[in-house]
Parts: C-alpha cells; structure tokens; sequence
C-alpha cells in the first residue's frame, strides 16, 4: 500500500513536511535531489507529493493526482499529443556494505566527468528529472504533452499504478499519439518490445520398475520430438515499423521423473517464445502450436508484443532529435500497456540499463542534460 | 544392529527364551513358525538363533554362527556342492488396519487351498523353511550343500549379512559349484540377474535472459542429441547360458533449468542401462559410452550381471526336477554376490514375486511343499 493512498482529484495545497523540488535547476542535480528523497516501492508517497506540489502551481499544466500517480498535462489543442512517462519508486537499497548506489546521493568525478551515485540514479530518477524540468520549462511545446509520474512499476505487474491509471481514468491518456517512456536506453532510442509467451509442455507416461522398462512408457522419451523441434527451430528476425526484432524459442525448464529405478511416467517441458510485434498474442499462439503439433500446451504466462510506431512523422523527428540509430527493445516493458491501447511507445532515458538494480546505479550528468536537451529539442521544434 | 550381534565360532546352547522349531513337521506349517517369530531387519536375533538351536543338534551338519547369518554345511566329500540360501529378515509390518500380511500369521481356506498369510509368507520365510527342512532330512544328499540364512537383505546392501559373510568367512560359501537363492519366483527357475548401470549426462551452458536468449547456451537444448540417442536405441535381447535376456536402456530422470525467462545454464539427464550377463561391468561401460559418444558419462551406481549357468549339467538337473521353463531374472538380487565369485546362481523359492513387501503377503501352502520335493529330488537323485 501507499503510505499516502487516496486518490485525490484536486492539487492539494503542500503537505506538511514535503520537500520542495526546484525544477529550474541544472536537471543533474535535480536527479541527486529526487535521489534524497527515498521511494522504495510503496513507500512512494513523499515524492508524488513533492512532484504534485511542484508541478501544481504551474499555470501551463493541468495536474491531477491518482493514488500515488501524478499527470500533467499541456492543454494547447495541439494537432498531436506525446506521453512522457516514468516511474517514482526504486528497488530496495543495497544491502551489500559500502555500496555506492545507496540514499543519500553522492557525486564523484570520473576522468573529469561527474557521475551521480545512489538507488534510482539508472532506474530511474534520471528520466524523471528530465520529465521534471521538461514538464516546467515548456510552456508551449509543439505538441500537447502528458507527463505521467507513476509508482509500484518494480513489483507485480498487477500493483502498477501505470496499470490502474489506464483502467480507472484512461481519458488522462488515452488521446495521446506516441509515448515515450524515460527507462534507461544508455542515449539511444529502444523501440516498442518482443511480446512473451510461456507455457508448459507436460507428457504423461507408464511407471514400471526400470528393470522391466517395456511393461511402462517413459515420458522423458515421449518429450524428444519437442526437443527436437526446438532444436531444429530457427528463430526469425522480423522487421516491424522501421525497427528489426530478433524472436527467440527456448526451454527454459525441464523436470522429469522420481528415482534411479524408476521409469519415469511424468515429465514437464517449460518453453519461451519471444515473438516481434508483428504478431498478436494469438498468432503467437497459433504459431507455436504449429512447431509442437501433437503436444497439449498448457499456456501459463502471456504479454502481447509492442509496435515501435518508428515508421510515423513524429517519431522519425524524435529519432533525428536523438541523433543516435534506434534500437528494438527485447525485454517486456510498460511500453506494452500503451501499445495496447492503439499508442506506438518508445523508451528513451538517461542511464546504463545494464546498471539498474545493481548495487552500483551511477547515472552521468551529461547524459541526463543531453535526454533533456533531445526531447527539448523534440517537443519544441517543427521541422 | 542386531540384537544378538557377536560372531561365535561355534554353536552355543540353546539361549534362554529361544523358540523351539520342529524341522520335521510338514514344510508348509513349519513356515507359519518363522513367521511367528518376529525378524524385520535389524531385529534378527531371535530367528538366527532359533535357526541355529535347531540345526546344531544335527549331526550331518556343521554349524557356523557369524553374526546373525547361519551357515550350515554337510562334508560328505562330493564331487559337487550347492548353495542354498534365504534371507531371515523382513520388511516392517503392514501399518494398514486390517492387513493381514502381518504377525502373527494365519491360515485361510481359498476355494480348497490351504493359504498362509503374514509378513515374510512370501519374502521369503517359505523359501527359508525349505532350506530348514532340507537340512534336516537330507543326511545323505548326492551332492554337498552349504545351507546360508542371513541377515540384513532387505536393508542397504551394505549391511547385507550374505555380503559380510563373502568378505570374512569366504572360505565358507566359495568352494560351491552352484547357488539356489530361495527368493519366491512362483514355482520356475529365475536365472541369474541382469546388471545396472546408472549414469548421469550433465550439460553446461551460458545463462541469459530469455528476452536475449543468443547471448546465452541453452544447457537443456545441448542435451537433445543424448535424448534422440535414447529415443533411437534399440534394448537387445541377449541368449546367455540358456536364458533370454531382456535390456534396457532409458532416462530415468532429468533436471533443467532454474526460471521462466532465463536461459539454462545447467540440464542434468540421469541414465539406466541394465545389461545382460554376457557383458562384463566395464564392457557395459564402454557400450554405453558409444552410445552417447561426445558427453562425458558420471557413473554413480555400478553393479554386475549375474549368469545363470544353465548350461552346466548339474543346472539342467535342477530345471528338469522343478519341471518349469526357466526365465531370466530381471530385477538384481543377491545372486549376483555369488556370480561375481564365479559362481552361477539361480533363484527358486515358493511364492509369487510380485507380493512382497506387500500389506498382503501370503504363500500357498502346496507351493512351499512343492519347491521343498523338487530340491529334494535334485539333491538326492543322480540322473
């Protein structure tokens, strides 16, 4: 739970004991101050408070406060809307003594550049500073924007405070056309996402002592035709709205039979399939029926893919902002929930991905300027 | 531990407390006496000492105490000499209300048969009072007979008092020709024993995320050409010394993988091969290396094939007094001790195979005195 909790429709005046943000302030150092301020999951109350108070008084932005979620919005009737997303709240903290990517923040310089250590500086307070500054300084950008601040992203899917936003007042977000969420990309845009699906391959055999293995039926054997179509299974690369998606397929688990004596009468294969946007869930489906024609699956876990939208006007002028060659995503991200929606979404953010969640989350202060300066650039330039 | 424990040389008088057994009674009521006398494994005591009690007085036979294992062996000075052991311990009582395969015992009448119920009716008091009876009654066999009951069968091998015999008091058992272990095989001749092999193919690879799965090894994917070899392989069936023997070759377990979206570091295939007398242990080894050639094989549990010798004339001897078409054996029993000093061994013994250790344990009574008059007539008739 929320240690603040109730939704409240209306900019409250600041609560007591808020911190006040400075959002006009170089946003490197705006990151080490969101940093000080601790947001494990759920316990992201004070910063949506610091972030509601911050943004309410701006007179450009229409603010409106959902559990611990904040959205802001530019009401310019623009011909376009974007949704600049991240998340409020961390992982724990290092437990490990002496980590640097603990609370409080600290700077250290590096070969003359200065790196911001502290839990969150990856994953990702830095792309919430960008939102931040950006959601302060753009007063009329070219596009309307929607700002979301979200909390519970790190824990079950179902707790996402992203997730009950688009199920209980989807309006706030819905009408936008592209969404680009500010993970950690490490200055390249990641595009859409590999959808996944799991499931469970089970064959059932015929116990018998293995001394008289002919009176049973062995159901690790009965299991190799599936291994030998994931095997011979060449996983495709599939091109998707300017973006190219390596699809995988892969077991993943296997657990069969009880004893040395024993022939063994069940045995369960666990398979992923990583699939590109070009597919829906059910095409996934199907396909994978087709490879293990013959076996029962038993789908156990399922998330829809995510279209980059790399193809339309207004990310092609995001992409020329950035400057850098796209990527696909292949990892599941909150990118997904939008693409659901009918919304292309990219992620793009300050950070190394490969440091989130270690003990060692250090962010650049360049790279958290230059995210700032490219969607700056994005939001408030026609070309 | 037995309760009785120490080896003596020679045959003590009779303990106090020690039950009496009439060896000259009918066969099939002196086996309703073993198992009124209570022998689960490490319990043995008592029964070895009644066992000894009755067959010391005798003045055919030599009496050697060692342990809880009996050995009792006339020295007429034939040209031959047989083995003929049984086991004295049992597998724990039944602990299901109203079972009646437990102690004591009782009769029942089955459409005109006299049936003995109670634990060890089957495995293998039967076989035991056989082996009593014969002792008592055979003065003069035509061959020599070493009679052996010992302890600790049903237990850990180990333990085994046979196995503790053979390592201390070889000098007892291994100047035998031939060995007739008295375990139930419902009234034919089970021929020496298969071997066994037990091996695990362990598989190492790279872990990865599932979403980037080409930057992993797929430890369960790598184990797929082992598994097509399984599937491939086709058992023998292998002609040794008059008997057919059945193979086999299969997994028995295997163990991969440690989550839904990770690629596996690790795949473990676990292996029986039970192999026929005509191979040695080492040459079942080496077959089985060719079979899955390019793994490398963890050989955990090893144990020799026994022949049957059925084609020596004392075994044609034998297998015209039961007047039953032999059969292999295929489950390893202590038979296989005796092969391994060069000694061919069968199994014979009343009872169906197919009770033990069951909560039903019985023996018909006819079967008893049959298996008695068929070793009778072999021990006492020159053909």
């Amino acid at each position: 739970m929320s240690t603040t909790g109730n939704a409240s429709e209306t900019a409250p005046g600041t609560r007591e004991g808020t911190p006040v943000l400075d959002l006009t302030q170089d946003v490197a150092q705006l990151t080490a101050d969101l940093l000080d301020i601790h947001s494990v999951s759920d316990h992201e109350g004070p910063l949506a408070d610091a972030v509601e108070a911050a943004l309410s008084p701006l007179p450009h932005l229409r603010v409106t406060r959902h559990g611990d979620t904040v959205v802001a919005r530019t009401e310019l009737g623009r011909s376009e809307r974007v949704v600049l997303a991240g998340h409020l709240d961390t992982v724990p903290l290092p437990t490990t003594e002496g980590s640097r990517g603990t609370v409080p923040s600290r700077w250290e310089d590096e070969d003359g550049r200065r790196v911001l250590y502290g839990r969150g500086a990856t994953d990702m307070k830095g792309g919430v500073a960008v939102q931040l500054a950006l959601a302060a300084s753009l007063a009329e950008p070219v596009r309307d924007v929607t700002y979301v601040f979200y909390d519970h992203e790190e824990v079950a899917s179902a707790s996402s405070g992203l997730g009950k936003l688009l199920r209980s007042r989807p309006e706030l977000v819905t009408d936008a056309d592209f969404a680009v969420l500010l993970e950690p990309t490490a200055g390249t845009i990641e595009g859409g996402c590999n959808g996944t699906l799991r499931f469970w391959i089970r064959s059932r055999g015929l116990a018998a002592h293995s001394a008289r293995a002919w009176k049973g039926e062995n159901a690790i054997h009965a299991l190799q035709p599936a291994l030998a179509a994931l095997c011979a299974y060449e996983p495709a690369t599939v091109g998707v709205e300017g973006l190219d998606y390596r699809e995988g397929l892969n077991a993943v688990e296997i657990r069969g039979g009880t004893a040395g004596n024993v022939i063994p009468d069940a045995c369960d294969l666990h398979v992923n399939y990583r699939f590109a946007p070009d597919k829906t869930l059910e095409e996934a489906i199907a396909h994978v029926e087709e490879v293990f024609a013959g076996y029962e699956l038993d789908v156990v876990d399922r998330s829809p893919a995510a279209r980059p939208g790399l193809d339309a006007p207004m990310a092609r002028e995001l992409v020329e902002a950035v400057g850098a060659e796209p990527a696909p995503k292949y990892g599941w991200t909150d990118v997904a929930r939008f693409s659901a929606l009918g919304i292309p979404a990219v992620n793009f953010g300050p950070g190394d991905p490969l440091l989130c969640h270690t003990d060692d989350e250090h962010v650049d202060a360049e790279d958290v300027r230059a995210c700032r300066a490219a969607l700056a650039d994005w939001l408030t330039t026609t070309r």
